[in-house]
């Protein structure tokens, strides 16, 4: 009784992913799992009993230090007493990266044994839809899991782009991340005619043997519309219970499909029974390379055609043709690894008998308004991982720090150089915050203009300014990049107001690019650069978001680029903004009305009560009667809106919320010396709003307002480096004020 | 191997809650739990592998039918083809509810064996700060629980009233609730001198025996500042392992407090070496009574008051005296059970060794701010709760129905007139959707005024007019009570702006009453009666929170509620309406300057451009020179902001979002003969804002107009219906329009 009661704890502190008694706690030392794909043929050994008596954990009933490799030791020692997060990403195709927190008292945690093994997951994702969708899969993962995990994207160029700077912003300790380009792969099934809703990329599970790392052994693959509701490691630990010729681990078919019976002259594909949902699988690569899997299946899938002609449902239909003729090759997963949700589904009977629901699939077009008696059920539990807050899951596992690389350095540098003591620390440590930035949020469309004049352009906003959306797209038809500063939920709450907008469902050229919500701050510069990087054409209009162009300004840009020789000068163009306290304002359709409302006091030249000098440069006075642009100097605190080169400076991040954040950027530019060209035909004019929370803040706080003052000064002293003694001006503009 | 193996996933499905077998699938049949206090003594046996053989809950390897007894068949049948949420709560002291959701084919679902098991949970809980502080413990508890619930709380008034509404709205399944007055307890423990900031309450804790129902067999006891990281049901199921001597699982206290060497002269209470931590305690209350708990208890504390005049720790120093005298009644728990996060803790012995945290107590004064080197870790746990939102844990337990009340019926009526294929169908629904409520969110202080003149401003929010607060505030010094329509994340970011505004902060006569958010629509009329029926004055002045009231509107109105004779006559008085179109208005400070400021078109009567008839009835004409109060005649479509006495109509629910919200609740004043009152040296400004989405939802869409139309007829046809031919006349008036 007493060794049944032993083994029944080992299992409960496998299943929980833990070494639940002081007796299994154990020290892993380091590295292990930071291989480049796989731990291993050793990992498939390393069983749960076995592993508590691994050689190279000693266990320990107490704290240990780490015990590291003579080389690591004087890094670690470092890490240790300084207390700091720290990162580490290369940034190859195939990147990755990991945490290593230290210890204040200088003693390194111990990593409990069970999170030694590393676990891969590949997804085949294309598109941006489906960049989205997977997220939340991730998200759902990640909340579980207690291991290091090696995610592997088979993507095509738009979801490559959006999960690689998703991921490498989003810095989750013990999560390598690596692609594999999908145009590669098309040619190894684009002869299969299918007829399934996911096209090509539905077929691409056949070809993880070829594109996935040849020393990879196993792999869990996943459909993008899958939600975990517990921790991967359990499923992981069922490639154990594969008898030595099994391969592939499926959940069987939940729909009636296979049966042939749906319909009069319904004929399904082959398969056995009601065949297997390949929604999940547990893929045994080294096995599969070993029996020929990769001719195996294309016979299969030929041969079949011959009479099919094409598949209904994608790679499900050829992985069951070969099963049908290789059942001894499969393992049969418990249903609950797999709760398929579409419509007419047996998916009842598998939780009804197991309440505890491993692991739902959403297969059904009609995804969450699936018509299921649960539904109500399945969609809380997607509901939480869709709208949690991914920061959240930036959490460290209790582990051993891993692999090191110089990238360490860069940030732990800059944050040594941060002294808690400094009564601006807040703003410094905003200034290296990482933010999670989540590119193309919706589906974006743009073909670049065959001429290269065309202009984006560029803004940024939060939740309390998305009623501006249509309007700004009904007064500009050319590409805009938009980066938007919010919360996982918000971001949810967005989705569905563009969702359900006629004027933004409509536009393909719009660029959603989400950049989440993290600490007090509102790092505007930041979330504008983010804009303004992922401009696509040669030109950037870099408006703000509570303005509204005048109509036909996108063409008129796009002419003066011409005309004035940006492509082979340094310029930039000044469209002069305007103002009305109004809501319910007449737009005017041209310069002549403009001027008339500016006299009757309906408009006013902007900021004109409050802040004169943020566009007294652009010379209204001038601009009235211009014809031709004209070239106006830089003055301190000028902040006009301009068109420049895409490849400008970037905006200084050091300042965050209210204050300066345009100031510093028109004072770089003008540093870099270009020419300040107003444009005598072009307008905008600022929509009225309440006054945003930052204001109030910097209105009411000394403490915004001294830390201010510093970083400006902290600027100017480093634009005199940069640009030398010419940059004096600016230091000397500030101090006449 | 075999039965060793069984034994294995026996006990793995009692750890996760649930029947993971099929051959362990089982049927409990009904209404278990759903006793008032405890399952009796029969749970106490009734463990895992015993109940796997229990004859009441024949096995069952697919679905079954529920076996219920004969006469609550039909009642169940009905259920099983209605596929409707029924709710059930009766309201007594202690009210308890549960939810049945039956199935849509006409078979129940079959309860797993596990969560057969009633789980009873204390907790002392008194004022704003521990009522808010609870509803994360809860959450977390409800995010991992499996089997019903039965919160016991021993409130003061304040926490009852909070909590009896939010559990009352959030209608949880399989969760009861029940309420025991601390106020009772007081005499019980008043006698102690406590030193500890938890007060009186800190000591209740002793009381259990006496205070919670005499049949109750075992409690587990909390703090409010518990997390949980796991199921409940771990934690219960230890009660098993008690000795038959054991009345008290605890784990060791973490600091070195009870060690006596923190500094010269300390002298802790007397503790078996560093003795137990109270914030988790397994109470096996039918053995403490058995054993003469309630005089035992005393007895040690009188003794050593003798010495230590007074406790430093509250109970816990009381808890600790007793167990070094009877050591063998004390059974420690494991320390993953309560990690203590205060300063100086010993903590992280228990979790670097066990990574498998399952409470974490947030017990120090610093709360969040704590000093740990895995702070972080803890937060975003702690975080994740705080957040998440409420309504997700509406989902139900995979059981049989329980108890059948009266109460369901009310509702399943309700959504049995639904016609799903209605064109309004959405906003019917959303009329019978139950918003979970949380009163009094903040602290809130309010001496009732003498004279029975006082007047509450009452109004209603979102977060995006948050910014409204501070100025609201300076305008209107009475007391407030307003509604905000939030999700969890948004109140705790409410919360956190309210902590740092100076001006909020110094206000506790403002009544802040969370709605949460749940649908697609603005449930405006739910929020305002929320904020109305939570007015403590005789008078309500019902207002907007986008209007700043003129300075000095508070004690104007008290005086016109003297000089009206309000108290003995039905009236409802109208305060005129103005607006600005401009942001920086210097306000008002007289009728005068108001008035000569409406002369030079600074400000306008309310909606004087877009909707005149809003408040054309006001006749501002009238106003400008009136010096008395005037009568004025109800007109269609007039929607006035008016001071009425508190028990007024509340405002009709079918309203929701634009539309119709207030003209409704005038048109019913009416109805009900109140007279229209204009106050002569009465006014409010509106200030600008940017329009809501609500507003843009209701101009684009048709479909919003027909439903607004439909429910406009079905409100007039209500009227008639309760006030007879008289109220015809607004039907008259409707089609005159």
């Amino acid at each position: 009784m007493e060794e049944e009661n032993r083994q029944i704890r080992l299992q409960l502190n496998q299943l929980q992913g833990t070494a639940g008694q002081p007796a299994d706690g154990g020290n892993y030392g380091n590295a292990a799992w930071g291989a480049s794909a796989d731990t291993g043929p050793d990992d498939v050994e390393n069983t749960a009993e076995e592993r508590a008596n691994h050689t190279e954990c000693p266990r320990s009933p107490t704290i240990l230090k780490c015990e590291v490799s003579q080389n690591q030791k004087c890094i670690l020692a470092q890490l240790c007493v300084l207390a700091v997060f720290v990162w580490l990403h290369c940034l190859v195709i195939g990147f990755k990266f990991g945490i290593v927190k230290s210890a204040v008292s200088g003693v390194c945690l111990v990593c409990p044994l069970s999170s030694v093994q590393l676990i891969h997951v590949a997804c085949v994702c294309a598109g941006h839809n489906a960049s989205r969708d997977v997220v939340t899969l991730v998200k759902s993962i990640l909340f579980h899991r207690r291991n290091p995990l090696h995610f592997h994207f088979i993507t095509d160029a738009v979801a490559n782009q959006i999960l690689s700077s998703l991921f490498q912003s989003w810095m989750v300790p013990s999560v390598q991340v690596s692609f594999y380009d999908a145009d590669e792969l098309k040619s190894e099934v684009s002869w299969i005619p299918n007829k399934h809703y996911s096209g090509i990329y539905g077929l691409m599970k056949l070809t993880l043997t070829k594109a996935l790392p040849s020393d990879l052994t196993k792999v869990i693959v996943l459909d993008t519309d899958i939600t975990f509701a517990t921790d991967i490691a359990e499923l992981w630990a069922i490639f154990r219970k594969f008898t030595d010729k099994q391969v592939i681990g499926l959940v069987e078919n939940q729909s009636d499909w296979y049966l042939g019976n749906l319909w009069k002259n319904h004929k399904p594909w082959p398969a056995l029974g009601r065949g297997f949902n390949t929604g999940v699988i547990l893929l045994y690569l080294e096995r599969l390379r070993r029996i020929g899997w990769e001719q195996m299946w294309r016979l299969t899938a030929e041969r079949e055609l011959m009479s099919m002609l094409s598949t209904s449902l994608a790679d499900q239909d050829i992985f069951n043709a070969f099963i049908k003729q290789n059942p001894v090759l499969v393992h049969q997963l418990p249903c609950f690894w797999n709760v398929q949700l579409s419509d007419h589904t047996r998916s009842e009977q598998c939780y009804t008998e197991v309440s505890d629901l491993k692991v739902i699939h959403w297969n059904s077009p009609k995804k969450l308004r699936v018509k299921n008696k649960h539904v109500e059920f399945f969609r809380n539990l997607y509901l939480t991982f869709l709208e949690y807050d991914g920061n959240l899951l930036r959490r460290e596992l209790f582990g051993c720090p891993s692999v090191i690389s110089p990238g360490i350095e860069i940030l732990q540098g800059a944050l040594e150089e941060l002294d808690e003591d400094d009564q601006c620390y807040d703003f410094r440590r905003e200034r290296i915050t990482v933010h999670r930035v989540h590119l193309y949020f919706l589906q974006y469309e743009y073909t670049p203009a065959g001429d290269d004049t065309d202009v984006t352009l560029v803004a940024q906003l939060s939740m309390d300014r998305l009623q501006m959306l249509e309007a700004i797209c009904k007064h500009w038809e050319g590409p805009i990049s938009l980066a938007l500063y919010m919360s996982d939920a918000e971001a949810q709450q967005f989705l569905r107001y563009a969702q359900a907008s006629e004027v933004l469902k409509n536009r393909k050229n719009v660029g959603y690019h989400i950049v989440y919500k993290e600490g007090q701050f509102y790092p505007v510069n930041l979330v504008r650069n983010v804009a303004l990087r992922n401009a696509n054409t040669p030109y950037v209009f870099l408006a703000d978001v509570d303005f509204l162009p005048m109509y036909g300004l996108y063409d008129y840009l796009r002419k003066s680029v011409v005309q004035l020789d940006m492509a082979h000068t340094k310029k930039a163009l000044v469209v002069p903004a305007f103002e009305t306290l109004r809501y319910r304002l007449s737009f005017p359709k041209s310069k002549a009305e403009l001027l008339s409302m500016l006299d009757m006091g309906t408009l006013y030249t902007f900021r004109y009560h409050v802040w004169t000098k943020g566009h007294a440069p652009t010379n209204y006075a001038k601009w009235r009667t211009a014809t031709t642009p004209y070239k106006v100097e830089w003055e301190a605190d000028f902040e006009p809106y301009v068109v420049v080169k895409r490849d400008c400076p970037e905006y200084d991040q050091r300042f965050v919320g209210f204050g300066w954040n345009k100031v510093s950027h028109i004072m770089e530019l003008d540093a870099q010396e270009y020419d300040l060209m107003v444009l005598p035909n072009a307008f905008m004019i600022h929509m009225p709003h309440a006054p945003s929370f930052d204001i109030s803040k910097f209105r009411s706080s000394p403490g915004y307002r001294y830390c201010l003052q510093t970083l400006k000064e902290e600027f100017h002293q480093d634009l005199s480096r940069k640009y030398g003694a010419a940059a004096l001006k600016y230091l000397t503009a500030q101090r006449n004020i």
